[in-house]
């Protein structure tokens, strides 16, 4: 049977370029059928890293059966991944996010998890020297997803890893950092195809504070002012959304990449007291500017009090 | 602020070794303050592990302090490790059992786990070159690891792996494998100075099948007349061992090294429920033999049914 490799229901560039490099690993390199396949429709960054490498834009499903052999990527969070998981026959993790507890395997798999802020880091050690048999296809999705998930090395959560490795596969594909980001960023910021609530969900994780449940949404852009001059329909579908999806309050920061700095949209005293508590600023208007904030992970999610 | 390197409850010879393979590594090529400790008493054949090649034993804690760094490795089980485990500082897990969900990181960690018959093995490709810097007691630590928990290459967990490496370390230590394996289990088998109760929860752990709580106990020996000549005594234990630990029942398997085969003991109907339908043999007195069965893992816990 096929392993189904997929990453997180809201596909960013990781968790659609990491499913893909996987697969031809498995496919190639250790002989086990296997295929990405995605649990949403790719953002608009992965869009462009498909059409640019030209790949196949994987399958996107919506559950998994029972039994099915699945490789999991770029999360270890079964409130992220279908409903059926721990039924699935869990084969392999490979992520770098924090362990939440709550995927079981039936017998021992291989789970490699480490601190570095790309899944596709991870996966070129792993790959190792097998690498020199991929295509330029696997190398530039490689590259994509560490030059997407350091921001081009702009977050904090780059480490010397991550950088070398993007080093390595730009100068062995011929690509200019600089040039290849700034067309990626450029189609991460093209955000006017979507409704105020796609937006506010598009890259959004729910976190618990002391007891107050929030959905911390992160828009990644080299143009706030397109998402900016939205923020009051943001705002006022902010409180839908949180209700159709059972949180107490929706943040959203709004990461200007250039600048390195966040954008938190204030529609009401709570995420006032949120901004003023978790990042020492005062709020006087309905946004309040974070400096040198870009990544959840590191600096929003440990910083939060309510 | 040391960090505390440990295994599970019941240290055998892998959770005892492998705690002090990982703290030299961290002590003595990564720089960073460690130590072993011990989570239990280590069994007969650990400590024979530690007598032979000079090792100190490590010191036996009760629990950790909140915020302390650890490592954890050879379990990835909370129910096998200190109450306050998800308010320590976890640093990294290195394992190979599945994994059963329920520890929870603050931040992304480094995590390994594979599916090889020994953690020691694991740790043997993570520390790679750096090996060589090792001193023999160490070596001779992942060496006893490897030959312990693959049951010097019987056991069916054992991997290809598993036996490249301790053929490896037993040709650059100069030991002879039988010669040195027949002295560990014999440590191993020598149980006379533990009580009913203390045999029953020396190497055992705990299984729901079918909504029935099983003690699921396992006793590895070269001589296992030693023990079946007590088996009145022993199940009579069973019972208290149960009501204390909070088990419908405890499974006693005996497995005979040398000659491959476990012998289960048998109480009651429901152990002899358990032995028909799981294994397909046919109980008539109070033991049975299973022909080959020698796994926990690959053989008596994915058949268990009630």
């Amino acid at each position: 049977m096929t392993i189904q490799v997929f990453g997180h229901k809201s596909p960013d560039t990781d968790s659609t370029g990491s499913p893909i490099i996987w697969a031809w690993y498995l496919n190639q390199i250790k002989g086990e059928a296997a295929k990405p396949v995605l649990l949403g429709e790719p953002n608009t960054e992965a869009a462009f890293m498909l059409r640019h490498w030209e790949l196949d834009k994987p399958e996107i499903i919506s559950d998994v059966s029972e039994g099915a052999p699945v490789v999991i990527v770029d999360t270890n969070n079964p409130a992220e991944l279908p409903a059926g998981i721990n039924k699935a026959d869990i084969r392999g993790i490979i992520d770098h996010h924090k362990l939440v507890g709550g995927l079981e395997t039936k017998g021992p798999i291989e789970i490699r998890i480490e601190p570095l802020a790309c899944t596709a880091t991870i996966m070129w050690k792993m790959i190792g020297k097998d690498l020199a048999q991929a295509p330029r296809g696997i190398k530039g999705a490689m590259l994509t997803c560490i030059l997407s998930d350091t921001l081009e090395f702009r977050s904090p959560t780059t480490t010397q890893e991550d950088k070398a490795v993007a080093h390595a596969l730009a100068e062995e594909l011929g690509v200019s950092i600089p040039d290849y980001a700034a067309r990626m960023f450029a189609a991460k910021s093209d955000v006017s195809a979507f409704s105020d609530a796609e937006l506010l969900r598009m890259d959004s994780k729910e976190y618990t504070v002391d007891g107050k449940e929030f959905r911390v949404s992160v828009l990644e852009t080299t143009a706030p002012k397109t998402v900016l001059d939205r923020k009051d329909s943001l705002m006022a579908a902010m409180v839908d959304v949180a209700r159709e999806d059972g949180a107490d309050q929706v943040l959203l920061f709004v990461v200007d990449i250039l600048n390195e700095q966040a954008t938190l949209l204030v529609p009401n005293d709570l995420v006032k007291t949120v901004a003023e508590k978790s990042f020492g600023v005062t709020v006087t208007g309905d946004t309040v500017i974070l400096p040198g904030i870009m990544s959840r992970k590191k600096q929003i999610i440990p910083n939060l009090k309510v």
